[in-house]
């Protein structure tokens, strides 16, 4: 038999990690999202006698056999910090396809399309806020980076209130790349930098009727200069005052807000 | 000598734990902050030597004898689960006056006032992100209500980021008064409820250069009906989903942006 390439083995590995690959989601509310949506692989189900009964006709649209657990020794693999409201549910992570396919795809809004990219935004409560906000505005998709951001885990879907079933949130290798192929596609990509001179409302006023891609980086650090020189601006929204910052979350429902169609 | 009516001697109990009550922040940047601030009453510091080393110039600035800690048992009265970076300071609440004093004062934006009103928002993160945005669009104050609100703690101190410190943040016993004592100075009020049919934007585009105060409620059981009566109008963002919602300080900052003069 001949032996497989290094780089064969250790890509068939990776596949297999990601196939591997689940999540625990938890709360009352992040729980039953998954459990009505038709998209989502549920592999096993943690509920309290008092969860089960609130989450009754939820379990039964999903179809899934539930485990009876006891609160006070509640026996899902989750921090005991997380608060679960006695359900726990073990998912594949959601395949939403291809950028290309997500972001030309039908919008739940009328107008142009609009995406949000993050450049390594790595926390779980922000992204997960972000989609909220990402649905909310009827934005196509959210595109974070593979590596150093955030995964799709039970704090973010928890924290995303249901968003996290709904909202396509893809995850790309190169940031830069993925801006590319959004920029083939006919959109205009602008990055929010507090240092640009441009607001983002008037850098969109003459585009508004196209598709447009808003970049968002982590607080702190913001956009990688490579993310920076792919855009096709930069800017800014307006500040009255010259210190202080917004929440990386908050700039982004501005954003969304400020270039709805 | 005569015995004091059971009133007075509550009201002097009431008055001697607002006095002795005290707020323990922490992390390096909600901690450098409060050093700076020169109207912030400072008890106790307690920090690592690595802290040390970096608040050095806002330790001498305050004049303040640091209490060395080792890093392995931090000795600090806060959660175990706290991200303190090693640092941690014991403070009494700021001390803001009156509303009318804060809501009629110096604005730091050359416009007309704004004003945020938040009825009965408990979550500490929400809030801390909200005096940010606040503090960011050049809010005259961010006013809660005295119970059933999210008190001036290190958590809301770290979500705010340094905002805590320059940020005017007053709770009223009474948020439907304060909201007649606005009216009073001026102030057109507005509610954001999802239910409201005319936009934020289209209800205040005919007074944006007068103040403007802008109610929000918690997730869930949103404005109260008292406080909804209390208003000028009740008014949406427009959202391009009819499903789903936005996280609070998300909508506090998306209004803030679409209410700024």
């Amino acid at each position: 038999m001949v032996k497989k390439p290094k780089w064969v083995v250790a890509k068939e590995q990776s596949k297999r990690a990601a196939a591997a690959e689940t999540v625990w989601l938890f709360g009352l509310h992040a729980v039953r999202d998954a459990l009505v949506n038709p998209n989502r692989e549920r592999l096993r189900l943690v509920v309290t006698r008092n969860a089960m009964d609130k989450l009754a006709d939820a379990i039964a649209q999903a179809g899934i056999e539930p485990e009876m657990s006891d609160p006070r020794k509640f026996d899902a693999p989750i921090d005991p910090q997380s608060v679960h409201q006695g359900a726990a549910l073990e998912v594949k992570p959601l395949n939403w396809g291809r950028l290309e396919d997500v972001a030309l795809g039908d919008s739940a809004s009328d107008g142009p399309p609009r995406v949000v990219l993050l450049d390594r935004v790595t926390d779980p409560h922000n992204v997960g806020a972000i989609l909220r906000s990402a649905e909310v505005f009827g934005a196509s998709a959210v595109v974070g980076t593979l590596h150093h951001s955030a995964p799709e885990t039970g704090a973010l879907a928890k924290t995303a209130s249901g968003a996290l079933e709904r909202q396509p949130y893809l995850r790309e290798r190169n940031l830069a790349d993925a801006m590319e192929r959004l920029r083939a596609m006919g959109y205009m990509i602008y990055g929010l930098d507090g240092e640009a001179e441009q607001t983002l409302e008037d850098a969109i006023a003459p585009v508004r009727d196209r598709p447009i891609a808003l970049v968002l980086g982590a607080e702190g650090p913001g956009l990688r200069p490579k993310t920076k020189d792919t855009c096709d601006g930069l800017v800014k929204i307006p500040f009255s005052r010259e210190f202080g910052s917004l929440n990386v979350s908050n700039a982004a429902a501005v954003a969304l807000y400020a270039a709805r169609a």
